[in-house]
Protein backbone atom coordinates (compact mmCIF):
# COMPACT_ATOMS: atom_id res chain seq x y z
CA UNK A 1 0.00 0.00 0.00
CA UNK A 2 0.99 3.82 -0.87
CA UNK A 3 1.63 6.33 2.11
CA UNK A 4 -1.42 8.23 0.53
CA UNK A 5 -3.03 5.29 1.07
CA UNK A 6 -2.11 5.04 4.80
CA UNK A 7 -2.97 8.84 5.52
CA UNK A 8 -6.36 8.29 3.73
CA UNK A 9 -7.43 6.26 5.72
CA UNK A 10 -6.83 8.28 8.51
CA UNK A 11 -9.67 10.37 7.30
CA UNK A 12 -12.36 7.98 6.00
CA UNK A 13 -15.41 5.72 7.81
CA UNK A 14 -14.24 2.07 7.11
CA UNK A 15 -16.89 0.04 5.80
CA UNK A 16 -18.17 -2.82 7.82
CA UNK A 17 -19.42 -5.54 5.64
CA UNK A 18 -21.57 -6.97 7.50
CA UNK A 19 -22.29 -11.35 7.59
CA UNK A 20 -25.92 -11.55 8.48
CA UNK A 21 -28.65 -14.66 10.31
CA UNK A 22 -29.66 -15.07 6.89
CA UNK A 23 -25.68 -15.58 5.65
CA UNK A 24 -25.33 -18.18 8.42
CA UNK A 25 -28.51 -20.03 8.30
CA UNK A 26 -27.60 -20.46 4.79
CA UNK A 27 -24.13 -22.12 5.55
CA UNK A 28 -25.17 -24.05 8.42
CA UNK A 29 -27.94 -25.31 6.09
CA UNK A 30 -30.92 -24.67 8.60
CA UNK A 31 -33.25 -22.37 10.06
CA UNK A 32 -32.19 -21.07 13.62
CA UNK A 33 -34.38 -21.59 16.78
CA UNK A 34 -34.40 -21.60 20.75
CA UNK A 35 -36.17 -24.65 21.70
CA UNK A 36 -37.22 -24.04 25.19
CA UNK A 37 -37.93 -26.86 27.24
CA UNK A 38 -39.49 -26.35 30.20
CA UNK A 39 -41.07 -28.60 33.16
CA UNK A 40 -40.42 -29.54 36.62
CA UNK A 41 -37.52 -31.53 37.54
CA UNK A 42 -36.94 -34.76 36.65
CA UNK A 43 -39.58 -34.27 33.55
CA UNK A 44 -36.60 -34.90 30.93
CA UNK A 45 -36.09 -31.44 29.74
CA UNK A 46 -32.15 -31.93 29.71
CA UNK A 47 -32.44 -35.54 28.72
CA UNK A 48 -34.59 -34.74 25.56
CA UNK A 49 -32.68 -31.20 24.90
CA UNK A 50 -29.05 -33.26 24.94
CA UNK A 51 -31.09 -36.19 23.15
CA UNK A 52 -32.30 -34.00 20.24
CA UNK A 53 -28.56 -32.18 20.43
CA UNK A 54 -27.17 -35.67 19.42
CA UNK A 55 -29.87 -36.32 16.69
CA UNK A 56 -29.83 -32.83 14.92
CA UNK A 57 -25.66 -33.10 15.34
CA UNK A 58 -25.64 -36.43 13.19
CA UNK A 59 -28.04 -34.51 10.21
CA UNK A 60 -25.35 -31.97 10.28
CA UNK A 61 -27.20 -29.34 11.92
CA UNK A 62 -25.36 -27.00 14.15
CA UNK A 63 -26.61 -27.13 17.83
CA UNK A 64 -26.15 -25.99 21.51
CA UNK A 65 -27.53 -26.96 24.42
CA UNK A 66 -27.72 -24.48 27.53
CA UNK A 67 -28.18 -25.49 30.91
CA UNK A 68 -27.46 -25.03 34.45
CA UNK A 69 -23.93 -26.93 34.01
CA UNK A 70 -22.95 -24.19 31.53
CA UNK A 71 -25.11 -20.99 32.94
CA UNK A 72 -25.30 -21.21 36.52
CA UNK A 73 -21.84 -22.43 36.76
CA UNK A 74 -20.83 -19.00 34.32
CA UNK A 75 -23.16 -16.29 32.88
CA UNK A 76 -25.37 -16.21 35.92
CA UNK A 77 -22.90 -17.11 39.25
CA UNK A 78 -23.46 -14.06 40.63
CA UNK A 79 -27.49 -14.93 40.86
CA UNK A 80 -29.05 -17.12 43.97
CA UNK A 81 -33.10 -18.51 43.73
CA UNK A 82 -34.70 -14.90 45.10
CA UNK A 83 -37.71 -14.41 42.46
CA UNK A 84 -35.39 -11.23 41.52
CA UNK A 85 -32.85 -13.63 40.69
CA UNK A 86 -34.70 -16.39 38.79
CA UNK A 87 -35.91 -13.95 37.05
CA UNK A 88 -33.20 -12.20 35.77
CA UNK A 89 -31.37 -16.18 35.01
CA UNK A 90 -34.16 -16.44 32.80
CA UNK A 91 -33.83 -13.08 30.77
CA UNK A 92 -29.71 -13.42 30.54
CA UNK A 93 -30.41 -17.23 29.30
CA UNK A 94 -33.11 -15.54 26.73
CA UNK A 95 -30.59 -12.76 25.62
CA UNK A 96 -27.51 -15.90 25.15
CA UNK A 97 -30.30 -17.78 23.14
CA UNK A 98 -31.03 -14.73 21.20
CA UNK A 99 -27.48 -14.46 20.44
CA UNK A 100 -26.91 -17.87 19.58
CA UNK A 101 -29.97 -17.86 16.99
CA UNK A 102 -28.35 -14.50 15.18
CA UNK A 103 -25.05 -16.91 15.31
CA UNK A 104 -26.94 -19.25 13.13
CA UNK A 105 -27.42 -22.35 15.74
CA UNK A 106 -30.21 -24.09 16.91
CA UNK A 107 -30.54 -23.30 20.52
CA UNK A 108 -31.95 -25.29 23.35
CA UNK A 109 -32.83 -24.37 26.86
CA UNK A 110 -33.26 -26.86 29.65
CA UNK A 111 -34.29 -25.03 32.51
CA UNK A 112 -37.56 -25.07 34.68
CA UNK A 113 -38.33 -21.90 34.04
CA UNK A 114 -41.98 -21.97 35.78
CA UNK A 115 -42.99 -19.00 35.91
CA UNK A 116 -45.46 -17.94 32.86
CA UNK A 117 -44.38 -14.19 32.36
CA UNK A 118 -40.62 -15.07 32.28
CA UNK A 119 -41.07 -17.90 29.61
CA UNK A 120 -42.95 -14.79 27.77
CA UNK A 121 -39.70 -12.27 28.10
CA UNK A 122 -37.88 -14.65 26.72
CA UNK A 123 -40.46 -15.42 23.79
CA UNK A 124 -40.84 -12.01 23.33
CA UNK A 125 -37.03 -11.12 22.61
CA UNK A 126 -37.01 -12.98 19.24
CA UNK A 127 -39.35 -12.96 16.17
CA UNK A 128 -42.44 -15.16 15.41
CA UNK A 129 -40.83 -18.46 14.55
CA UNK A 130 -37.80 -18.09 16.48
CA UNK A 131 -39.55 -19.73 20.20
CA UNK A 132 -40.55 -22.91 20.31
CA UNK A 133 -41.60 -23.86 23.57
CA UNK A 134 -41.92 -27.51 24.39
CA UNK A 135 -43.73 -28.89 27.68
CA UNK A 136 -42.19 -31.35 29.35
CA UNK A 137 -45.00 -32.68 30.46
CA UNK A 138 -44.85 -35.40 33.75
CA UNK A 139 -46.68 -35.33 36.01
CA UNK A 140 -45.49 -34.69 40.19
CA UNK A 141 -45.50 -38.11 41.48
CA UNK A 142 -44.01 -39.29 38.42
CA UNK A 143 -40.82 -36.79 38.76
CA UNK A 144 -40.94 -37.41 42.54
CA UNK A 145 -40.75 -41.34 41.69
CA UNK A 146 -37.63 -40.72 39.39
CA UNK A 147 -35.75 -37.93 41.56
CA UNK A 148 -32.66 -38.33 39.43
CA UNK A 149 -31.04 -36.17 41.37
CA UNK A 150 -32.65 -36.68 45.18
CA UNK A 151 -33.80 -33.36 44.97
CA UNK A 152 -37.76 -34.45 46.19
CA UNK A 153 -36.36 -36.12 48.85
CA UNK A 154 -34.31 -32.95 50.14
CA UNK A 155 -37.47 -30.57 48.73
CA UNK A 156 -39.64 -32.76 51.13
CA UNK A 157 -37.38 -32.80 54.16
CA UNK A 158 -37.11 -29.10 53.94
CA UNK A 159 -34.08 -29.01 52.86
CA UNK A 160 -34.66 -27.20 49.33
CA UNK A 161 -36.67 -23.80 50.46
CA UNK A 162 -38.94 -23.13 47.07
CA UNK A 163 -38.46 -26.02 45.32
CA UNK A 164 -40.42 -26.17 42.25
CA UNK A 165 -43.68 -28.68 42.34
CA UNK A 166 -43.30 -28.92 46.20
CA UNK A 167 -42.72 -25.74 47.69
CA UNK A 168 -43.29 -23.19 44.84
CA UNK A 169 -45.26 -23.20 41.98
CA UNK A 170 -45.22 -24.23 38.23
CA UNK A 171 -46.93 -22.64 36.17
CA UNK A 172 -47.87 -24.61 33.25
CA UNK A 173 -47.39 -23.36 29.46
CA UNK A 174 -51.06 -22.31 28.33
CA UNK A 175 -50.40 -22.80 24.35
CA UNK A 176 -46.50 -24.35 23.88
CA UNK A 177 -45.74 -25.39 20.28
CA UNK A 178 -44.65 -28.58 21.66
CA UNK A 179 -46.84 -30.82 24.32
CA UNK A 180 -44.19 -34.33 24.88
CA UNK A 181 -46.01 -36.12 27.37
CA UNK A 182 -42.41 -37.90 29.10
CA UNK A 183 -44.23 -40.11 31.16
CA UNK A 184 -44.98 -42.09 28.47
CA UNK A 185 -43.20 -41.97 25.81
CA UNK A 186 -39.82 -43.02 25.37
CA UNK A 187 -36.73 -40.97 24.43
CA UNK A 188 -36.66 -41.50 20.97
CA UNK A 189 -40.38 -41.13 20.72
CA UNK A 190 -40.26 -37.87 21.85
CA UNK A 191 -37.21 -36.84 19.86
CA UNK A 192 -39.18 -38.19 16.85
CA UNK A 193 -42.03 -35.79 17.64
CA UNK A 194 -39.60 -32.62 17.79
CA UNK A 195 -37.82 -33.35 14.81
CA UNK A 196 -41.37 -34.06 12.87
CA UNK A 197 -42.16 -30.64 14.16
CA UNK A 198 -39.01 -29.13 13.32
CA UNK A 199 -39.18 -30.75 9.58
CA UNK A 200 -43.10 -29.78 9.23
CA UNK A 201 -42.08 -26.08 9.92
CA UNK A 202 -39.19 -26.26 7.59
CA UNK A 203 -36.58 -25.48 10.43
CA UNK A 204 -33.84 -28.17 8.81
CA UNK A 205 -34.08 -27.14 5.20
CA UNK A 206 -31.43 -27.50 3.60
CA UNK A 207 -32.02 -23.69 2.54
CA UNK B 1 -42.92 -49.10 22.36
CA UNK B 2 -44.69 -51.50 24.83
CA UNK B 3 -46.48 -50.95 27.71
CA UNK B 4 -43.38 -52.25 29.87
CA UNK B 5 -41.09 -49.71 28.21
CA UNK B 6 -43.51 -47.02 29.63
CA UNK B 7 -43.01 -48.23 33.07
CA UNK B 8 -39.54 -48.92 33.30
CA UNK B 9 -38.79 -45.43 31.70
CA UNK B 10 -40.30 -44.27 34.94
CA UNK B 11 -37.67 -45.58 37.24
CA UNK B 12 -34.70 -45.45 34.95
CA UNK B 13 -31.78 -42.54 34.93
CA UNK B 14 -32.18 -41.48 31.64
CA UNK B 15 -28.81 -41.68 29.31
CA UNK B 16 -27.81 -38.07 28.03
CA UNK B 17 -26.05 -37.87 25.00
CA UNK B 18 -23.92 -35.40 24.93
CA UNK B 19 -22.07 -33.81 21.81
CA UNK B 20 -19.15 -32.05 22.91
CA UNK B 21 -17.32 -28.98 21.65
CA UNK B 22 -14.90 -31.46 19.85
CA UNK B 23 -17.62 -32.57 17.73
CA UNK B 24 -18.86 -29.45 17.09
CA UNK B 25 -15.81 -27.94 15.92
CA UNK B 26 -15.11 -31.19 13.56
CA UNK B 27 -18.26 -30.78 12.22
CA UNK B 28 -17.17 -26.54 11.42
CA UNK B 29 -14.20 -27.89 10.38
CA UNK B 30 -12.60 -24.75 12.18
CA UNK B 31 -10.58 -24.96 16.05
CA UNK B 32 -13.04 -22.64 17.58
CA UNK B 33 -11.42 -19.49 19.89
CA UNK B 34 -12.50 -15.82 20.85
CA UNK B 35 -10.51 -13.19 18.77
CA UNK B 36 -10.59 -10.30 21.65
CA UNK B 37 -10.34 -7.10 20.19
CA UNK B 38 -9.11 -4.38 22.10
CA UNK B 39 -8.40 -0.91 21.84
CA UNK B 40 -9.77 3.00 21.99
CA UNK B 41 -12.34 4.19 20.32
CA UNK B 42 -11.96 4.60 16.76
CA UNK B 43 -8.83 2.33 16.91
CA UNK B 44 -10.63 -0.22 14.24
CA UNK B 45 -12.22 -2.85 16.52
CA UNK B 46 -15.54 -3.52 14.72
CA UNK B 47 -14.46 -2.81 11.18
CA UNK B 48 -11.75 -5.50 11.59
CA UNK B 49 -13.92 -7.85 13.60
CA UNK B 50 -16.70 -7.28 10.82
CA UNK B 51 -14.25 -7.45 8.44
CA UNK B 52 -12.60 -10.62 9.80
CA UNK B 53 -16.03 -12.35 9.81
CA UNK B 54 -16.91 -11.23 6.56
CA UNK B 55 -13.60 -13.03 5.20
CA UNK B 56 -13.92 -16.26 7.59
CA UNK B 57 -17.36 -16.59 6.60
CA UNK B 58 -16.44 -16.97 3.06
CA UNK B 59 -13.97 -19.34 3.58
CA UNK B 60 -16.95 -21.39 4.86
CA UNK B 61 -15.80 -20.45 9.08
CA UNK B 62 -18.80 -20.45 11.53
CA UNK B 63 -18.54 -16.97 12.76
CA UNK B 64 -20.15 -14.57 15.08
CA UNK B 65 -19.26 -10.52 16.40
CA UNK B 66 -20.03 -9.64 19.74
CA UNK B 67 -20.13 -5.85 20.05
CA UNK B 68 -22.13 -2.98 21.70
CA UNK B 69 -24.71 -3.25 19.32
CA UNK B 70 -25.94 -7.47 20.26
CA UNK B 71 -24.56 -6.61 23.99
CA UNK B 72 -25.59 -3.53 25.81
CA UNK B 73 -28.93 -3.26 23.74
CA UNK B 74 -29.28 -6.83 25.04
CA UNK B 75 -27.77 -8.88 27.71
CA UNK B 76 -26.20 -6.25 29.26
CA UNK B 77 -29.15 -3.50 28.89
CA UNK B 78 -29.18 -3.34 33.06
CA UNK B 79 -25.52 -2.01 33.24
CA UNK B 80 -24.46 1.24 32.90
CA UNK B 81 -20.98 2.50 32.93
CA UNK B 82 -19.30 2.75 36.23
CA UNK B 83 -15.97 0.85 37.22
CA UNK B 84 -18.28 -1.86 38.54
CA UNK B 85 -20.79 -2.19 35.51
CA UNK B 86 -18.13 -1.81 33.17
CA UNK B 87 -16.29 -5.08 35.09
CA UNK B 88 -19.24 -7.45 34.96
CA UNK B 89 -19.98 -5.89 31.01
CA UNK B 90 -16.37 -7.38 30.37
CA UNK B 91 -17.44 -10.67 32.54
CA UNK B 92 -20.49 -11.20 30.87
CA UNK B 93 -18.87 -10.83 27.59
CA UNK B 94 -16.50 -13.28 28.29
CA UNK B 95 -18.90 -15.97 29.69
CA UNK B 96 -21.04 -15.48 26.73
CA UNK B 97 -17.71 -15.94 24.22
CA UNK B 98 -16.76 -19.23 26.18
CA UNK B 99 -20.38 -20.52 25.51
CA UNK B 100 -20.07 -19.56 21.72
CA UNK B 101 -16.61 -21.13 21.30
CA UNK B 102 -17.61 -24.27 23.17
CA UNK B 103 -20.25 -24.14 20.51
CA UNK B 104 -17.80 -24.70 18.01
CA UNK B 105 -17.76 -21.05 17.17
CA UNK B 106 -14.94 -18.56 16.01
CA UNK B 107 -16.14 -15.60 18.04
CA UNK B 108 -14.75 -12.24 17.73
CA UNK B 109 -15.30 -9.51 20.80
CA UNK B 110 -15.43 -5.81 19.45
CA UNK B 111 -15.19 -3.67 23.48
CA UNK B 112 -12.52 -0.92 24.14
CA UNK B 113 -11.85 -3.04 27.15
CA UNK B 114 -9.42 -0.63 28.84
CA UNK B 115 -8.56 -2.25 31.85
CA UNK B 116 -5.92 -5.56 32.09
CA UNK B 117 -7.13 -7.07 34.68
CA UNK B 118 -10.80 -7.24 33.04
CA UNK B 119 -9.02 -8.26 29.86
CA UNK B 120 -7.26 -10.85 31.81
CA UNK B 121 -10.54 -11.86 34.13
CA UNK B 122 -11.85 -13.05 30.45
CA UNK B 123 -8.53 -14.86 29.15
CA UNK B 124 -8.90 -16.70 32.21
CA UNK B 125 -12.40 -18.39 31.73
CA UNK B 126 -10.98 -20.11 28.85
CA UNK B 127 -8.15 -22.44 28.02
CA UNK B 128 -4.43 -21.58 27.00
CA UNK B 129 -5.13 -21.02 22.96
CA UNK B 130 -8.61 -20.42 22.89
CA UNK B 131 -8.55 -16.68 23.84
CA UNK B 132 -6.21 -14.33 21.02
CA UNK B 133 -5.62 -11.21 22.13
CA UNK B 134 -5.85 -8.14 19.36
CA UNK B 135 -4.70 -5.00 20.29
CA UNK B 136 -6.02 -2.39 17.81
CA UNK B 137 -2.62 -0.34 17.88
CA UNK B 138 -3.91 3.13 17.26
CA UNK B 139 -2.44 6.46 18.87
CA UNK B 140 -5.27 8.62 20.31
CA UNK B 141 -4.54 11.72 17.43
CA UNK B 142 -5.25 9.39 14.96
CA UNK B 143 -8.64 7.98 16.48
CA UNK B 144 -9.21 11.83 17.93
CA UNK B 145 -9.25 12.61 14.04
CA UNK B 146 -11.18 10.07 12.61
CA UNK B 147 -13.82 10.41 15.37
CA UNK B 148 -15.94 8.07 13.66
CA UNK B 149 -19.08 8.77 15.72
CA UNK B 150 -18.37 12.44 17.15
CA UNK B 151 -17.21 11.11 20.61
CA UNK B 152 -14.06 12.43 21.04
CA UNK B 153 -15.77 15.94 20.40
CA UNK B 154 -18.16 15.18 22.96
CA UNK B 155 -15.39 14.06 25.57
CA UNK B 156 -13.64 17.06 25.07
CA UNK B 157 -16.43 19.00 25.63
CA UNK B 158 -17.01 17.23 28.95
CA UNK B 159 -20.03 15.64 27.74
CA UNK B 160 -18.94 12.26 28.06
CA UNK B 161 -17.60 11.45 31.39
CA UNK B 162 -14.97 9.06 32.06
CA UNK B 163 -14.44 8.60 28.14
CA UNK B 164 -11.31 5.95 27.49
CA UNK B 165 -8.06 7.80 26.51
CA UNK B 166 -9.54 11.35 27.52
CA UNK B 167 -10.92 11.25 31.14
CA UNK B 168 -10.05 7.38 31.99
CA UNK B 169 -6.89 5.39 31.08
CA UNK B 170 -6.49 3.07 28.09
CA UNK B 171 -4.22 0.17 29.57
CA UNK B 172 -2.29 -1.04 26.52
CA UNK B 173 -1.79 -4.95 26.41
CA UNK B 174 1.36 -5.90 27.93
CA UNK B 175 1.92 -9.45 25.91
CA UNK B 176 -1.39 -9.54 23.05
CA UNK B 177 -1.18 -12.48 20.58
CA UNK B 178 -2.01 -9.86 18.08
CA UNK B 179 -0.90 -6.21 17.48
CA UNK B 180 -2.22 -4.34 14.45
CA UNK B 181 -0.69 -1.00 13.44
CA UNK B 182 -4.28 0.10 12.43
CA UNK B 183 -3.35 3.78 11.88
CA UNK B 184 -0.74 2.61 8.83
CA UNK B 185 -2.09 -1.10 7.09
CA UNK B 186 -5.64 -0.98 5.34
CA UNK B 187 -8.42 -2.78 6.36
CA UNK B 188 -7.20 -5.34 4.06
CA UNK B 189 -3.65 -5.92 5.31
CA UNK B 190 -4.64 -5.87 9.17
CA UNK B 191 -7.08 -8.77 8.12
CA UNK B 192 -4.08 -10.82 6.12
CA UNK B 193 -2.10 -10.86 9.10
CA UNK B 194 -4.93 -12.08 11.54
CA UNK B 195 -5.68 -14.85 8.67
CA UNK B 196 -2.11 -15.72 8.47
CA UNK B 197 -1.72 -15.94 12.62
CA UNK B 198 -5.18 -18.16 12.32
CA UNK B 199 -3.78 -20.45 10.03
CA UNK B 200 -0.61 -20.54 11.07
CA UNK B 201 -1.98 -22.14 14.52
CA UNK B 202 -4.10 -23.90 12.49
CA UNK B 203 -7.32 -22.71 13.66
CA UNK B 204 -9.01 -23.15 10.38
CA UNK B 205 -7.64 -26.25 9.92
CA UNK B 206 -10.15 -29.06 8.35
CA UNK B 207 -9.82 -31.40 11.03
Amino acid sequence: MTKSANLTNQHTVWHEPTITRKDREALNKQRSCILWFTGLSGAGKSTLAHALEDRLHKLGKRTYVLDGDNIRKGLCNDLGFSDEDRTENIRRIGEVAKLMIDAGIIVMTAFISPFRNDRQVARDLVKDGDFIEVFCDAPLDVCEHRDVKGLYKKARAGEIPEFTGISSPYEEPLDPELMIDTARLSVDECIDSIIEYLEKKAYLDSE
